[in-house]
């Protein structure tokens, strides 16, 4: 069965999924596109989806009885409202992070999958299905004991004028947020954010370096220093200290060189190819779960802390030094770990 | 544009490529299935194409009127009868290598391609898919000048003891013959194969390790190791030393522990796990190719190169020492290089 | 010119730099031994400086006529004694840590030295005299810009019964904290402590792992892990992080091996072997000064400055989450860094 | 006691070996020195041994009755003498490779030392004092089992115009030639030479890269690339393959960069700073030895087994690709290996 899909948002990210569908994966059509500018969906329709249906309001391309799941991948302001139009429809949904822009909405979506009664909803947290985090995930689980620590390190060797500090969390340690709750199989109950000494490189309005101190609920201590402007290279790294040993996030496959008195090898600088694949893998999931009408990987509940999580963080950064709690209601059963 | 494809050999590697166009890649589904078994045909029919019809006789699927590829997984010894029956039905096909099981029977196949007038052929070294090697191919062609020297090795923990002293080149070499003209560009002149100490753990009929050097058209001197019973893991080397610099293929990604006084990482210990990627990227550019009517990658000549060049190196073997020339005719102007 | 040097404390590390003085360096003879059990001071006359003489007080050893410099390595509650009897005697010494066991004794010696108007003390920081911590700091100061961030881990296989909570401060971290001093050419103005989950191997008067974090007065924000009980090794890490790049204490040399399926180098287990290098390299650097009358190396001032800073460590733990400020007195001109 | 050495020879080398002897090492002093050019000894008496008497003629210097042990640092041309003369004095004596021009005057001390019934020669071989090294030949004694083959690589930046083809054998293999002996505890039984493609950054006159197969008693095989034009550095690579593991020579400790989009390290390009720690060690090793009246380290038989092998590999480059056989006479009880 081949899993007939509608795609609401068609910028970037919206037009690659769709590709993604077109092209690589098995199992999935795109039969519906939309886009507040409908030109836009038409040049995807044309370039990449030649028999799929334009339609003007995402909430039609829900409701439209040849759509069998949706992909959002609209402005994040949207997310919300057409996350609920599909589990109100029934239909199985995977939104791009984040799941709401606020954590009420965030826990209106899960109220209604709750009231639903069954997964319908993905996340697009895609570093859960990254090859590397996987195995780390592996090692975590079955080499070192139980984990005591994590030193973590977010890097981009720059970032535009527009981003400012607080987007150093919602933007940028999102993705560890939510990928360290996966990885330890735990929750935050506290935050902390210092500042070193700001990068000479670093513009006016974003304070760079930061260090993000979390603790979680079964006494892990974390620190992940957010760099936006190191300079070298685009550059994510992960060491998990358990009660046995230690596991190190591989860095990506590259060529070792011996060139110009230097033993070397490449590091990426743009974030695009870093996590490329586990995007593939990400859909993957998500088809095959859509098919038999539910979904899999990152639930609402994980959109859920991970707002709670972050606006606690950004709390923390505008309180320099203060370590801010960080409390969740219960998990409703339907989002029971496996 | 869907690819129907046929598939003629359902053991193990038929099998898992079925399931990697059913399940896996956009573009193509298999339509029709045979083997000499038609059991196993059936269970890869139940078990991952339903929708697909199964055929007593190879050359009936090949030409059965909705199959627009094939397939051929099916024992050596019958690749060149149903190769040469796609070509005549001017139908693209992929053929595990070996292309043929003698450099004349590869020639036959050339030969009607030629005559054909376009490529059809494509041979399963799936070695230039893998991302490692592609990575390698790049640095060679732009970091490290000129190649000079290629020093490799090929691997495997322990092998059956029907693996006698030849399979060290037809199963094992192999690889490394089709990779590194291609990573060279480049042709083998002459062989020559020295034996080590025998390993205490090679049984019988098989001397292991043996050393192949290999000497081409350019003047690259290239050494092998083929060490099937090392013990350790299946283990892949290769490094490209050039007139400015070195070059390493990378070792496959894994994770670094530090436990009980080790800084250690896990090496594979099944080949079957070591280019799996690339399995599925060779077909990928096989369906992309076969929607035109065409083939892609390694081609028809690569795998009668590859039958020369095994042959001198078997004759190497039993000259343990001396210097065996390779002689090539002279390569139609189908497979000019790019 | 054979500069004649007095050791008292002839314990494991005084008889170990007897051994270095009379066996492994030039310029400089071990002439007189002093310990409070005069037996052991015979012990390693007999065995290392036959030609040595035995002094039942060490305030004789280090007024004896034929002693140029003294060697400090008694208990460390007798070490300010000694050292100002040094000072006073107009004599270099070398002092092993702690300088003195209060800040204030500390001091005390600082005038002492500072009254005499040129520097006669070296106190043992054996690690910057390290091969990997030189190699790191060339780094720091012309490869990586401005430092913003280091990233520290001080982890031992286990620690006997003995070793309580502040210890992890004045017998371990104690080596950090002078180090980033020297490496980063500046000084700390807080603490703050945190405790992760406790380890399961950790005995119930020590915590461990603790991380401490360090601000320095050109803002740079330091932590380390400290994991006493960390049972993979002893393992000493140090990330520098700068405007420009990063930077990595080497690990000690090891062979790399393939083996059991694992790719895999030695990590050291006993913190003996980790700097034993460095002894030597301090040794030298003293005898070189002393035989001029001076000393070289981390300076009294130094030793202050650790015990100031290792103060607030303390008191960091025992106020556990709490930042705590780290004052100092200006710098005698007398310390004035090259 | 103070081992007396006198020094023959005082350029580059003999005056290192002085300065070691004078400032690093204790345990011995340099009481004589000589040079054919007297001003020469002259100024490194001026510089690092006021105390030591200078000496028109080597002769007079080993016959010198303070003189206890002799280092010769001579042109190669003139080391047999003095090693005779050492011999026949009955002192210790430190010689510098080659232990003798040919193989036949190497011989000739091996008869003599023989005759003299216990060792007096050390030939500097320094790197089997390379702490590198060494942590290989514990690998290889305990980790990896049998030695069945070793890939190596002896590289240099760039040669001056004098350096010939056979160079690459007598001053660059040379090491490695004795090294493997040592590692391998075995010896060879033929050597053959390819030649890859010449790099366009080779002179006229040297033949660059060169392959050397080398083939031991114990059916070890050993492939050396030796590359003295590779531009990049100077690095010296060696893996042991034993039955049951691998075991790789460390790289030399360095400094990990992030910078650049590169993750980086330094590798070194002047061969003099490669194994500078294994002189002192090598050194220190002879003073210990002739303070006891006799010598440990190699022997003059590896330097007669050396010069008998290069002999053979400079056929085998005259003979490219043939295999050139290597035979040697019954080893000397006096030699035997502990
Ligand atoms: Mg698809
Ligand atoms: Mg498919
Ligand atoms: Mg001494
Ligand atoms: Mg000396």
């Amino acid at each position: 069965m081949t899993v007939r899909i509608g795609v609401i948002g068609t910028g970037m990210i919206g037009r690659d999924h769709t590709r993604r569908i077109q092209q690589v994966l098995a199992g999935a059509e795109v039969v519906a596109l939309s886009d507040y500018n409908p030109e836009a969906a038409r040049a995807v329709q044309a370039d990449l989806a030649p028999g799929a249906k334009v339609y003007e309001r995402g909430e039609d391309l829900v409701a439209a009885g040849d759509v069998d799941a949706v992909l959002i991948c609209s402005t994040g302001s949207t997310h919300e409202q057409y996350v609920l139009a599909a589990i109100a429809a029934g239909k199985p949904c995977f939104c791009e992070k984040p799941l709401a822009t606020t954590a009420e909405g965030a826990l209106r979506i899960v109220d209604a999958e709750v009231a639903h009664g069954s997964r319908l909803v993905q996340v697009g947290f895609m570093r859960r299905y990254d090859a590397g985090y996987r195995m780390l995930k592996q090692a975590v689980d079955s080499e070192i004991g139980a984990p005591l620590m994590v030193h973590a390190a977010h890097r981009n060797p720059s970032v535009p004028e527009q981003y400012v500090t607080p987007m150093a969390i919602h933007d940028t340690l999102i993705h560890e947020i939510d990928v360290f709750r996966w990885l330890l199989d735990d929750d935050y109950i506290s935050a902390q954010v210092v500042f070193p000494r700001k990068s000479g490189h670093a513009h006016d309005k974003v304070a760079d370096p930061q260090i993000v101190l979390l603790e979680t609920a079964k006494g892990v201590r974390i620190d992940v220093e957010i760099f936006v402007n190191c300079r070298y290279g685009y550059d994510i790294q992960c060491q998990v200290v358990g009660e046995e040993g230690l596991a190190n996030l591989p860095d990506p496959m590259a060529v070792t060189l011996r060139r110009e008195a230097r033993l070397q090898s490449g590091i990426m600088t743009d974030w695009k190819d870093r996590f490329i694949d586990s995007y593939d893998v990400e859909l993957h999931d998500f088809i095959i779960a859509a098919a038999k009408g539910t979904a899999a990987g990152p639930t609402s509940w994980d959109g859920y802390v991970a707002a709670i999580s972050s606006d606690a963080c950004v709390e923390a950064q505008q309180k320099s030094g203060q370590i801010v709690p960080i409390s969740l209601p219960d998990r409703p059963a339907l989002y029971d770990r496996g």
